[in-house]
């Protein structure tokens, strides 16, 4: 069985999260996707977290499965070979994403005069290409204001990077439909996606907005419970911390019959002249349910309720840390296909994943490592420019290309 | 101008936020979408927030630009509408997407039956299809451990529902790749993706997993600040946040120049002995760089430094509440090409986003209202199935089909 998306190219100039996410993503279904970078590696090549020797996990986590080279793109034949690259002729060819700003040569317009039906994906800050990024778009939005203690004041801002996750999501989606309208047309064209926008569209898409103009409330924090409905977390007699959720009537049934408390809850209704059968009165009822519930998992070890709830289908989790999730959790190792033990050249031997798709149409892919910086810059110099030996040796000689070189 | 996905229609049965958000960000794409629904609604349709007559503004955000048919699955005939519906023919057709775990005549093997090409893209919680949701994927995984303020210790749950976000953006893109395959080779398949799956694989992307398998680091919480570079937030002299970010070198050079600050910040590292023009540094030594920006901000009201900030590129906003950023943010109103204030029946006029891209090849299309429920029922039975109206008419007589009648 092929890859999903064989045949297809994306040659990528990009750094950080959003745009090496979209391309990593195209590249564990199947695509060749190529990252170009400068002779010293892009912004991102020293991103946090790092090991001690200074190595990028996160550079390492977000390149897996692409081919790299390097380019001093200073110089007008670095200049040349990227353009090149980018519009090499062949119909799976022609794409380039990015998340650069670099105006004259790598603009959409320049480029397109090397190949009239290029597909360029441009991922912005904001639309009028002002300096954003995740960790500031996300404050100005408002989530941190509805982020953290019921009754607290400050704000609280997310870790994770979530605009730079969807929007990297988002990019690979408007690419392939990009690339699907000119299957069908032969039309190329400029994809232009900014971060803030991403996330300003994100705030009417889940009603906020709404909210906010109809209803003119503006959310307050309200800790860890589940917004609208029941939700909460508790303190088990062992003393870790659960979340449950009674989002659904047949989960907050569900609820009631696993912890003989349903009587309990009925009573509760009866008392307060509230129908906790729909989610919202439960929401607004919350504080009342959490005291009923409250004693009972304080009596309880997780041990002593994980099998009947999983066996309920009760919905529920238990609150970990990034290593107790690795240490704890079963889908956090190589039982999970997903994932393999992948020697990452200067990391070290760790756990990384493939792509979390199930295709039935195609085998799913074990996860390849990143590149080194310009691992492939002959291979793509002599495989896809077709430059002669002579040609590429002058180029690594003098100094408009990097890269390990072959024998 | 055509609309990128004309020609592509996907039947949706979904409930909630990733696989609605999947089907409405095709349809703002220019798919047409069907979402079809029991006669009382899906399970989201009071989904908060509501407004007081509790008609959900979440429902109307999510499924915005489908049609809606009404359809009561427990009869035969109703499977037998869907299961046409689903099954249809024509090369833009045969397209599912669900969350929805209805075993027998719903599932993949069943459905293929009718359409041997079909494409079902399925959302799973976790791949063994247990129920799992964003409030119960995102404790597992360790974010609200390493969420707050630095060296306290609850956890802290985020209030965007991020992996919903993430995933649904996932699923669309999912759907778009098993399309292209099915037109180069003819060939359906069911597409699993679970939840809890695009958690973990996201802790490998961004370093995470290497962070606890290499480094044996449990990553503290680290307040507002920039994990592994410098961004830290600030109060102003008129009583304002500010998130300020200088995470490359040229941002750092940036803040240095316009905050006149350059040669303190040169002081400070070579007190420390640290060299503060690398990112991990800065992140390490940020507390005594916080020190020397905290009286220059707390001298300073936003309109001091606003103008000199945009005008240097420095990357920065402020943090605001929901209602702050509706009310001050002029790209959240109809002067961004993005938004239009749209009369959504039952629930009033507000502000409504489309879609988030912009395409050189298609015009923007503006924000299409969410559907009645069961508003679509007549046209898609006769239209779509080619039923004529006594059949129709009995239909809606035995109650099998719901929603508005013409005429």
């Amino acid at each position: 069985m092929a890859q999903l998306l064989q045949g297809l190219r994306v040659v990528e100039g990009t750094s950080f999260v959003a745009a090496p996410l979209a391309g990593m993503t195209l590249a564990q279904l199947g695509a060749e996707v190529i990252r170009f970078d400068r002779l010293q590696g892009g912004l991102d090549h020293y991103r946090w977290p790092v090991t001690s020797d200074n190595r990028s996990m996160f550079w390492a986590g977000l390149n897996k499965g692409k081919k790299s080279i390097a380019v001093d793109m200073t110089t007008d034949r670095g200049k040349e070979i990227v353009t090149n690259l980018i519009c090499a002729p062949g119909p799976g060819n022609g794409i380039f994403l990015t998340n650069l700003r670099v105006r004259g040569w790598m603009d959409y317009d320049s480029l397109r005069q090397h190949r009239d039906d290029l597909i360029m994906i441009s991922i912005l800050g904001t639309r009028g290409g002002a300096p954003q990024v995740d960790y500031t778009v996300n404050p100005a939005v408002g989530f941190p204001h509805a982020t953290g203690p019921e009754g607290s004041s400050d704000p609280i801002a997310h870790v994770l990077p979530a605009w730079d996750c969807i929007t990297g999501q988002k990019a690979a989606l408007g690419l392939l439909a990009a690339e699907r309208h000119r299957r069908l047309t032969g039309e190329g064209q400029l994809v232009e996606l900014a971060l803030k926008d991403v996330a300003l569209a994100m705030l009417g898409n889940l009603g906020i907005l709404g909210e906010v103009m109809v209803n003119d409330v503006d959310r307050p924090k309200y800790g860890n419970a589940l917004y609208g409905a029941y939700g909460q977390d508790f303190i088990t007699a062992d003393g870790r911390r659960i979340m449950l959720v009674a989002l659904t009537d047949r989960q907050w049934r569900g609820l009631g019959k696993v912890t003989g408390l349903a009587d309990a809850f009925t009573a509760l209704g009866e008392r307060l002249g509230a129908d906790l059968n729909k989610e919202g009165e439960r929401f607004i009822h919350r504080h009342a349910i959490t005291e009923i519930l409250k004693p009972w998992f304080a009596d309880r070890r997780v041990e002593d309720f994980a099998d009947l709830f999983n066996q309920n289908s009760v919905t529920w989790s238990e609150f970990r840390s990034f290593k107790q999730a690795v240490e704890t959790d079963p889908d956090l190792s190589t039982a999970h296909p997903m994932f393999e033990m992948i020697d990452q050249p200067g990391i070290g031997e760790y756990l990384v994943p493939g792509s979390p798709f199930e295709f039935s149409a195609a085998e799913r892919e074990p996860p390849v490592r990143a590149s080194h910086l310009g691992e492939h810059t002959e291979d793509i110099l002599s495989g896809i420019l077709g430059l002669d030996d002579h040609q590429v040796s002058r180029l690594f000689d003098d100094g408009v290309v990097g890269g390990p070189r072959k024998g």
